[in-house]
């Protein structure tokens, strides 16, 4: 076998298929037809009378054993996956907490601080003294005071909360008492509610999934800006994306999840190993790739090239060219172990909360992160010897990239234009028309969806309408690989006044290019600076997010973080566009209040289009009534 | 119509029929054949790309989409079960917390401390100085110290874990990591691992699930122990049970759910109303009845007598004599709004999480409590008024109970034979084999039995074999309404051995009559009682646990919370029986580990028997087995 020269996906699905091996496609061709009722969220196994469900035709049961309807049974399921969502990236927040507690103490022995200043500037926003106290001292307090935000008994709002969202918006989400005082407390409300016989009011039960996915933003503030702390804040990077960045002759290791706890140090001991992989016959020595937003944390910090996003990552090792794969948490398909079986590939598990059969575990802890490091290294080497070269299949395709738009790294950028008020620029262009308004997609593939299309077809009718794009997880990873983050998709599709800013922009970077036409801004916890952004042009116009023209997409949203981060975004004021139904379609009710209803209460609300292009008018639509509302022109020349 | 003289709840069915109302048992009806894949717990809802389901024949797919096998799949929604359990249960016991802290910083304008040499007892346990201090500062401190096992950061073992089970025991669960340091972080940490792609492994999830169920557990401790403090311990009591307890002549007003905030308030005021009961016509004034755990409290504190436990919750509403139904947290069926509005009856739902459409909303704070309880019993009177008497159908069917027994009532009386050891007289009496050991029944009514019928039918088999039954919650109330908590129920069914000691404790009780066969210990969270008197006993003794003749049962398992007791009481070293197959019977694995493998690491188990008989005599067996293992008579002497 050698190189692929078709549509990558496809000739290593057709590998799989000649080597008898079930990829995530075969397995939902498998599975079909789906369960109705599930699909619906009207399957309802709280209980153990049941499991009931409600039949969606009338015809049968309308109530469970204990007499709940579609409305009450729809509303349980949602929230407890808003639930599942919020515990997931909150644990990673609070792991990176915990450790920048262990830094402060000094007590660390793999990790320290990298961005001093932003640790000042986040102490700063969180009212922290830091007059005469080293950045131990300071990191230290900051850790204390992220990590109160998961165990604050007291009912004041979490400080991650209140500090980085407008105050109408926090007033707002006061007046509802969905400003939650604790990440975990907010967990286990839903679940406590969610109990056989406690809240039966659909009503009552969104508005708590409201809380709770609050606290889901909430979390992910703290993984964000604690990673930057720790790892560095992102600033513009040059890479690839695809799975051509799997390289033949060297080492492959891919790191995929999304705490980047380890991949970091990986990364960090690889330099000191690479004589050892060339001795062992991979001439271009050792290669680390990214997948999933593991993939994205080292990509925007490392400069990591990115093999692929959420639904290819078993494609990785179908290569035949992948020595290891060390996951950590969320996203990670437990299909991977068999299919690591079939090749000489090692998957690694590396976190105490996510083993999987069949993989190597070698976890993490502070003591001996970089010897375990080490260790999945000195195995892939060893790996890489055991290599099938009949088996390798690497496709070609990869795209240049330009990652790395941290808030910080924008409003850097920006300042070379106005030093004095940097985000002014941008909130000229936004005002005149150059720019329509902002999009900000994320979330994950869906095997519903040919992979990565709707993103694609999406962008490229925003962007001719100079809608500009802002990316995170699995949507900044669909745009990466299909050549939407470079200078040549601005003069491709960028309309012509999102172009004339972007060149400009690019200019003022230093480039001989425009910037791309769609920032990466990170990993899905990355959300959060999608949102600082937003906040930071809202307050500089003295008005609240649901003004502003921005609206947030997750074509393909797939997983229980999705509905968290979907459901905050729409309470901090903003349409969420979603391309599919979430399992809400059993209660006309629900739907009705997350489609509509919900606008009147916190500003945002879903919108649920399939279709790429039907969806891109839509959101168009709302950026022009957005605008009309804002009657931005007039609030320009007030401010003049 | 007038009164019903067949089995109390099959008249009130007919009349149902007959009505055109739909009861739990006609729902269950409706909704057979339930689905497969639910009840063995294959079918997976956790994203957006499924649902899933694996193929219990092994014809169709044997992983999900994402590659989850069958293991991983019933692993994961087990371990949510518990984690809805632990958070029901906790939150209660963190409402009491926040209670008792008010009323410590006498900021409380409706509580205050019952059972200060309780409050003292308790400050002892944890370790907290009570020297100098009034009872209102030691309030303060104990609600404090209680609420940090919600939130701490620090990773020692919570308090109320640590202070209440047997060294060997902490220290086993220490070992094997399942000592959680914060109730809701053990939520959240299963919320967050069993989110899509991260915790594959099955035993990872269900040690897991293990450290979250010792967080129900210790969140149990909490809810009795300060409940004691704030509403009085219990002590033996004398009552009535099942459905001929509501009055004709009365305003009955229910009061049904689990937490006794509210219920107390009411009990409380409705002396002063009596008057005007009366006035309305009510010639036998306000009767106040329990149902399910919220009954239970107040059984256990005010001798209020039990309507009905949880599956017949519905039929106290069809007696068309009940004026109001007043509901706090937990079990409650939502069908009761719809079958309320059928009768002259109200529905108060009470507390902010739980809300039923179609129910009046009277939320319980601190400073409305009395003023909301007024409202409520004016509106019952009010009710009264419209009463429609041919609707009237009041079975006749009540027993008389003994209740009350907490930990302490016990071990007041057994201090009237031993004032120095007062566990004594017990201990020798299981040692000589008078009492061969020890059943706790617990757990709920499930509709796919008929109710009460197991725990009955087992219960007469192990008290003739001369075993002493404790019970809580559903189970207490199958015993109390079927005549098997009273002195007369020990001379009908207590083996002759048995009998002799209940009926020595009697005359010590100063009663001229045995003891009941069964003691009643309170709701589903005062299982913690039970295990308390067990610690006691293990301690005096210098055992573990797992080493006395005690046995856990929940023969109608059907609850989450249910799950999460029985997980814990596995994990504290309990063989647990339950009644039904809980959905595990998907994954080999799971079921093997529940049923046997378990037993090698925590030394409790599950037994799974649906046979009330066949359950008692494995109970028989395994009580005989632990009394030959432990080979009593030789500690008895050495003990001498």
């Amino acid at each position: 076998m050698g190189n692929c020269h078709n549509l990558s996906n496809q000739c290593l699905i057709n590998k799989a298929e000649d080597e008898n091996i079930d990829l995530v496609w075969h397995r939902y061709e498998k599975m079909l037809p789906l369960c109705g009722f599930g699909e619906k969220g009207i399957c309802c196994r709280i209980c153990m009378k049941g499991p009931c469900r409600i039949d969606p035709f009338g015809n049968g049961p309308q109530e469970g054993i204990c007499g709940a309807n579609a409305d009450t049974i729809v509303a349980r399921n949602l929230v407890r996956m808003i639930a599942a969502g919020t515990a997931a990236h909150s644990s990673h927040g609070k792991e990176i907490a915990k450790t920048l507690m262990q830094v402060g103490k000094k007590t660390s022995k793999s990790y320290a601080i990298k961005d001093s200043e932003k640790l000042r500037a986040i102490a700063k926003k969180m009212n922290i003294s830091i007059e005469g106290k080293d950045i131990y001292q300071i990191a230290e307090q900051v850790a204390y005071e992220s990590l109160k935000d998961y165990s604050r008994i007291e009912e004041e709002p979490c400080t991650w909360l209140s500090n980085s969202i407008t105050p109408p918006r926090l007033e707002k989400l006061e007046g509802l008492g969905v400003a939650l005082n604790n990440i975990e407390s907010s967990v286990a409300d839903i679940m406590s509610r969610t109990h056989l016989g406690t809240d039966a009011d659909p009503i009552n039960l969104l508005l708590a999934g409201m809380r709770c996915a609050i606290g889901d933003y909430t979390g992910m503030q703290i993984s964000t800006n604690l990673s930057d702390v720790l790892f560095g804040t992102p600033e513009p990077v040059i890479s690839e994306a695809n799975l051509g960045v799997i390289k033949k002759d060297a080492v492959n290791i891919a790191v995929h999840g999304h705490n980047p706890l380890l991949s970091e140090i990986i990364v960090d001991v690889v330099d000191e190993m690479q004589q050892e992989a060339r001795a062992a016959g991979a001439t271009a020595g050792i290669n680390i790739v990214g997948v999933c937003c593991t993939g994205n944390e080292v990509l925007l910090r490392r400069g990591i090239p990115m093999a692929s996003n959420y639904l290819s990552q078993e494609l990785t090792i179908l290569t035949g060219a992948l020595e290891a794969m060390v996951v950590d948490v969320q996203c990670i398909m437990p299909s991977l172990a068999k299919i690591a079986s079939c090749y000489h590939t090692k998957l690694f598990t590396t976190m105490p909360e996510a083993k999987i059969p069949g993989a190597d575990h070698f976890e993490l802890h502070d003591e001996n992160a970089v010897e375990n490091a080490r260790k999945i290294v000195k195995q892939s080497i060893e790996a890489y010897k055991r290599r099938d070269p009949n088996k390798i299949l690497i496709p070609e395709e990869k795209s240049q990239i330009i990652a790395g738009f941290s808030t910080e790294s924008i409003t850097n950028l920006l300042s070379k234009i106005d030093s004095e008020k940097p985000l002014r620029p941008l909130i000229d262009n936004i005002v005149n028309g150059n720019i329509r308004g902002v999009v900000l997609f994320a979330g994950c593939n869906n095997v519903k969806i040919t992979q990565d299309y709707n993103f694609v077809h999406m962008a490229k009718k925003l962007l001719e309408n100079n809608i500009l794009i802002l990316a995170t997880g699995c949507g900044a990873g669909a745009f990466a690989k299909n050549s939407l983050m470079n200078s040549e998709a601005t003069n491709k599709y960028a309309g012509e006044s999102l172009k004339a800013v972007l060149t400009m922009l690019g200019k003022e970077a230093g480039l001989d290019a425009p910037l791309p036409p769609i920032f990466h801004m990170g990993s899905c916890v990355d959300n959060s600076r999608a949102v600082d952004l937003a906040v930071n042009l809202a307050n500089e116009l003295n008005i609240d997010l649901y003004q502003l023209p921005v609206v947030a997409s997750a074509p393909e949203v797939m997983s229980e973080k999705a509905i968290a981060i979907g459901t905050w975004a729409a309470g901090l004021g903003m349409p969420v566009h979603i391309g599919l139904m979430p399992p809400v379609g059993g209660s006309p009710l629900v739907a009705e209040v997350l489609t509509s209803g919900l606008k009147d209460i916190v500003d945002g609300y879903f919108i649920v289009e399939k279709d790429p292009l039907e969806a891109a008018s839509k959101i168009i639509h709302v950026i022009e009534e957005k605008r009309a509302a804002l009657n931005v022109t007039s609030t320009l020349e007030e401010e003049k």
